[in-house]
């Protein structure tokens, strides 16, 4: 069986990245929100101030398998600041795809992901998860996280487009 | 009666700033969970690579007044990344102290960030806001936000503390 390896993301794995992000959408129910593009990863990830991170979940192949290595998840995450709390990581996507579930392999980003925050001086990690997708939430709580919007009562509200230009006046 | 003026924030203000953000979590019933020090927020938000950026409404004193001008709200905002849209704003915190709500001092700060966000190319700003706070979720929504929460189903997760530490592997 193929083991898997958790790494930081390069330039040249952008189109997998794309390619994961759209498959997210479509499980999410929301692709037709999806308006980014491989060369806008490219230029905001691996610039000379990267606007995101990301960690890749790679297949290797078992020995004499013919195949290459291939990216069967991603996890996608930025800094941001708590004015309680300080620098803190946010995990805007977490993917696998889903003949690779069951295996830990979503665990594993997650994991790596707190081994980053802490190793940057972060004391939490952020990340929103739809209502409907019990599988996922049950994961995060088994892995304990807290559902603020159940326990504290936080909506996530957005300004957005036509909106927004309004506001700003133009 | 005094004018006020939105404006950045300045290395000098951050005294005001923690003020302030304690008020807000009083506020919000959840000031436990400030740990934040002055010191913090003047390294984090205007050292070479700032974590953070804030807008501070400033109250500027009618002629004759003794006084001079005074910090009376802030909206503490960073850039995040969206898959979907690429670059965008959140809007970490907004607050104005009570005695000087009602004059519009919210909805400027709100069309500040819209502009700031509209500047730097993004498309969209988000924010989070507890459900029993009616009367901001009633100026976001008159203003044009959506509830997310509420029309998509998303819900705020957090890992932290403990959790995180061992989640790491530390």
């Amino acid at each position: 069986m193929a083991s898997v390896r958790i790494r930081e993301a390069k330039e040249g794995d952008c189109g997998h990245i794309l390619r994961l992000i759209r498959e997210l959408a479509e499980y999410e129910k929301l692709s037709d929100q999806v308006k980014i593009s491989e060369e806008a990863l490219r230029a905001d990830g691996f610039g000379e101030k990267p606007f995101y991170h990301c960690l890749v979940a790679e297949l290797l192949p078992a020995l004499g398998e013919p195949q290459g290595p291939c990216v069967v998840g991603y996890g996608l995450y930025y800094f941001i600041y708590s004015t309680w709390k300080g620098r803190n990581v946010y995990l805007e996507d977490i993917y696998v795809m889903p003949e690779y579930r069951g295996q830990g392999i979503g665990s594993q980003i997650i994991k790596k992901v707190a081994q980053v925050a802490l190793n940057k001086g972060c004391s939490q990690f952020r990340l929103a998860v739809l209502d409907w997708n019990k599988s996922a939430m049950d994961l995060y709580k088994a892995l304990g996280a807290q559902d603020l919007t159940e326990t504290e009562g936080w909506h996530s509200f957005r300004f957005e487009g036509e909106v927004m230009r309004e506001l700003a006046g133009k």
